[in-house]
Parts: C-alpha cells; structure tokens; sequence
C-alpha cells in the first residue's frame, strides 16, 4: 500500500464528503426553491466526486473489505481529514454560502491543477469535476455579490458571515506529510502556489459585493490532521447513524 | 418471558430516558447557572431511574445478553415506546419548561400510583423516585408561573409553548396492549383514572400565571406505538453514536 497517496486521496474526498453532507442538511430548507435544488444539487455533486475518490483510495488502501463506504461511513472521527472550513454549520443562508464561496475558490484551483497530476486516475477524476466545480463558484460567487451589494439586511449578514469563516481558509494551503510526499513526486498539488491567486479570486469578488475583505491573521486549522471542531462528533452520529445501526446494509 | 410485563417496563422507562437525554443536551447551555444545573440534575435523575426500569427490564426479558446499555442504545426507532411529548425539541427556555411542567404533572400522578403496585420491584422504583419527581413538578410549574406572570417577552413565550406543546397530553393517558393487560393484574397504573386529575393540576398552574388553558381538542400521539416524529432519529443518533461507533465499550 502506498501510504501517503491513500492518505492524500482520502484529504481531498474528505473535504468534498462533509461538505456535501452539510449541503445535503438544507434540502428542502432552502430559502426559495431555485437556492434549494442548487444547494442539493451542489451536493450531489460533491458525492459524486467523492464516490470516484473513495473507490481509487479503496483500491490504493490494499484492504480488500474497504470500499467506498466503509470509508465513507465508518471511520472514527480522527480518521476523517476534511478542513475545518467544510465542517462548519450551516448557520443562515449567507453561512452557507460563505462558506461554499471560500471552498469553491479553492477547490477549482485545486482541481485545475490536479488535472496536469502524473496519477492518471487523480487528473481523470479532476478534469470531470471541474466543470462541477466551475458550476459552484459561479453559484456561490454570484450569491455574495447579492447578498453583499443587496439590502441592509443582507449585507449584514453577508459580512458577518464573511468575518466569521475567514479564520478557516489558511488551513485550505496547509501540507501535510502526505501532501509533501505527493507534491514531491509532481502527484500532489501545490497549494502554496495557488494562495495569492486564491486571495485575488475572492478579495475581488468581495469587493465588486462591497464587503470589505478582512484583516485578521488568525487563523484556525486541525481538520487535515483529524483534529475537528466540535460539529464534527454531530456530523458522524447522522451521517453514520444507518450504517452503524444496520451493519452492513446495502440498498 | 412476559411479554406485556416487558413492554410495560419499556414504556415507563423510555419516557425517562428520552426526555433526560433532551434535558441532557441543554447542559452548559442553560440561560443561567442555577436553572442549568438545575436541568442537568433533573436529567441526571431521570437517567437514575431509567437504570433500574432497564435493569429490572433485562431480567425480565429472558434474554441473556440484554442489559440496562442494550436496552438504552441498541434498540432501533420503532422499539423505543415513549410518548412524542419527551421527544420534542428544546427550542427555547419556555419549551424545555412547558414540556417538563406538561410530563411531570403525569409523571407525579402516574408514580404515586404505581407506589401501589403487586409488582414489588415496580412498586419500590416508584417509590424511591417520587421524592425526585416532586422537585421536577416544584421546578416546572414555578417556572411556568414566573415566565407566565412575568415580562410581556416571557408570559408570549411561555403562553407559544403552553399552545404547542399542548396536543401532546393526551398521549401520556393512551394504553396500549400491555398497558391494558398490566392494568388487569393490578401491576400497571390505570392512567385514565388520572386525568381529571391531571388536567386539573396544570390547569391551576396555568391560571395562575395568567395563562389561558388551550380549548384544543387536536391531540397528536404514536410514540407509545413506536411511531416517533422526526426529531427521534436524530436523538438516536447522538444518544447512540458512541454504542454504535465502539460495540461493547466500556468505561
């Protein structure tokens, strides 16, 4: 097994499995029915991506009982290793938003780059998703404009939300050792490089919304190293919940 | 193995343990020191009573794995056979009041009958929780006079939750099949006789905080029949995620 490419594969579904499953809290939540089926849809999405990676990371694992769900669903919360970013409630529309406007800026830039990855399964499953992943940043990009250059109200809680979740991007960059070794052997991305281009991407954005871009430098990290915030414990007891009280259940 | 013994236990007990498990949650969120403490201990009593419903449970089952930790968390949703009133969700402070004020009326009412049973061992449960149960009714129906008769915020709060939660009483007087058969026996607590009683002792509660008693006549029920609204699921899956997770833990 090689270690660090199963380890690095699972960092990145990670991300896009609690986000996806965050999304999925709102369906039938939305604030209209247009916000509604593109949030679930979003989602879907994400599961998608999250399928193909768990499918190569259970191939890569060489543990012939993993699957794509046992590592989906029944691992213990140390062993998941999404950023804190993803992992944070949905809060109120412009949370929600907020927080897929930082992801997605990241994530396009993330997937751009894994495209030219010399795994060919990683550049494979990077280039389908991209289109996806364009579809979301236009989606979460547009909602903060909105809400920003919207009403009183909205602008409010657009900033707050803004200031709120800012402390979570920095993690985004963070490398871990498997992230290093991959990198290395030119499989991994470099997220270091796409930083400034991440700040520029979403720094414009805020400004054509008129919020102006924080200042702090405080910043929160832990998930890629399976520390989590206290949401997390609540994300497993639901997301697990079938699984681990009908083991072994299939549709 | 008697069947209707069993179940009659279950549903003493799961009233308890769910609503403990409710006021469980409110712990270190209370609106001030003394009333979260105060919750945190009801709900600590509860569960104390729970243990010996479940202990007694167990050993009447028959069934040599069954033990007070199977029957509070390995059981799926339709086993559980509390009442839906337990179940509902905090939402604020008057919600967590009115639904306590609304179970321990029943919950005095039922105990000091059950004090009388042939059953021994029901009968000394009984007995030792009344002194707890008292202080819980003393707690919810002086919080109910105080919010009721107190600023105009709290007495439209309170008087919201006295409204809600109302259509829910008139599950806790329901008997099932081994309600009924235990009635027979003189084990089990004839509920019906308690209700001109019980309507009578929220009814002066509430008059006296100022607070018009509900004229609906739409009463809501099913939870005794292990048909749950949707907040149970979630419940189970905090209450039973470490069980679940960690099979056969132990402290």
């Amino acid at each position: 097994m090689n270690k660090d490419l199963y380890n690095y594969i699972i960092g990145i579904a990670d991300n896009s499995l609690i986000l996806g499953q965050r999304l999925g809290e709102l369906c039938g939540h939305g604030p209209s029915l247009e916000t509604d089926i593109a949030g679930t849809n979003i989602s879907l999405d994400l599961f998608g991506q999250v399928r193909s990676y768990f499918q190569y990371a259970a191939q890569v694992s060489g543990d012939e009982n993993a699957t794509e769900d046992t590592l989906a669903f029944l691992r213990i919360e140390r062993e998941y290793k999404n950023v804190l970013l993803v992992e944070q409630p949905n809060t109120d529309f412009a949370y929600t938003i907020v927080r897929q406007f930082y992801f997605d800026a990241f994530h396009l830039l993330f997937l751009k780059a894994l495209e030219t990855s010399k795994d060919e399964t990683l550049a494979a499953i990077a280039k389908k998703s991209i289109k996806e992943v364009s579809y979301h940043w236009r989606f979460s990009s547009d909602w903060v404009r909105r809400l920003g250059d919207g009403t009183e109200e909205s602008h409010t809680r657009v900033l707050e939300a803004v200031n709120e979740l800012w402390m979570y991007t920095d993690e985004l960059f963070y490398q871990t050792e498997a992230d290093k070794a991959m990198i290395a052997q030119g499989v991994g991305v470099d997220t270091l490089a796409l930083k400034e281009t991440y700040y520029k991407m979403i720094g414009d954005v805020l400004e054509g919304a008129t919020l102006p871009i924080p200042e702090s430098k405080y910043w929160h990290k832990g998930g890629k190293q399976g520390i989590h915030t206290e949401h997390m414990g609540y994300i497993l007891s639901d997301m697990q919940y079938m699984q681990r009280t009908y083991p072994n259940m299939e549709w």
